[in-house]
């Protein structure tokens, strides 16, 4: 893993792929499946997601009021998947579907080393998690695999449907 | 149009596509080009956003409390990144990129029958406004071109970078 720089961090997540977001709670890994997520600043970059209330890494993300969110190429989408269909509660998420996690930086959440992005996050504003389950984190260190620049990702339609990232095309555009 | 159960629009902005959002003031139609939202939740469907500042339909859309958010097919990619590329304050963008726009049920923000889906929103939340341009909005009508179903869209991976959906793959996820 190497530095990514921090203003690189917004086109990784602006495409909306399915990340998995890892916590730790008393020195013990978690990892879960997440779909709800938006970029709000480019630098610092900030993120909201909406992590249930029902899922098991809640309590864990809001006592320690961090998270490493990581970006899994499409290649180990069974892994995602299966994370996604199981609970924190009952399996160490990470030993029963063969992640490895590898020590952050800044949080004491894992890095995952089979995902190709790591963005290490602090929280940065709750006012919205009591009605939504809604955070907004600040990304405080950014790591990039660089033997897999621009992996495939996967999208969430729903009910086991995913659909893989295709072609690339350019347009001249302005947007940032 | 056809009527889209609202149940099923989560599964639609999920995935993270490029989206159009319109606004109207004073009976002026406008479209922006928006790749910062995520749901919040399923029923009734709340999609957060961000529509900066700068944006000229910042004012219309933050009047009105209420707006349309469109679902572009990928073929109409050029005219959504050009969409992305003016300002409503120099051009009727609807003309200028031959959009066009239909009637809404419960908003005065038009629908645009080229995108296949289209979503009529009222404002839910605005605590986070004033500090990130992010705005919790209700889906309270949602529409759907049959004749679409299953239609590509494109996704932003920042500077002119589109990356367009790929193949469908299924895996017995309980994700909802």
């Amino acid at each position: 893993m190497r530095d990514l720089p921090l203003p690189k961090v917004y086109a990784l997540i602006e495409p909306g792929p399915v990340v998995l977001l890892t916590t730790a709670a008393k020195g013990r890994p978690n990892v879960m499946t997440m779909s709800w997520h938006m970029m709000v600043e480019f630098e610092p970059p900030l993120i909201a997601c909406v992590v249930s209330s029902a899922n098991y890494s809640f309590a864990a993300l809001h006592a320690a009021r961090e998270c490493v969110i990581a970006i899994p190429p499409a290649d180990i989408a069974e892994k995602v998947v299966a994370v996604g269909n199981c609970s924190g509660r009952d399996a160490d998420k990470f030993a029963a579907f063969a992640l490895t996690p590898l020590p952050a930086e800044r949080v004491k959440a894992p890095l995952i080393a089979e995902c190709f992005v790591n963005l290490e996050c602090k929280f940065a504003d709750t006012r919205l998690t009591n009605k939504y389950n809604l955070v907004v984190l600040e990304v405080v260190k950014a790591w990039t695999n660089p033997k897999r620049k621009g992996a495939k990702t996967i999208h969430h339609h729903g009910y086991g449907s995913f659909v893989v990232d295709g072609e690339t095309i350019k347009l001249k555009s302005k947007m940032r």
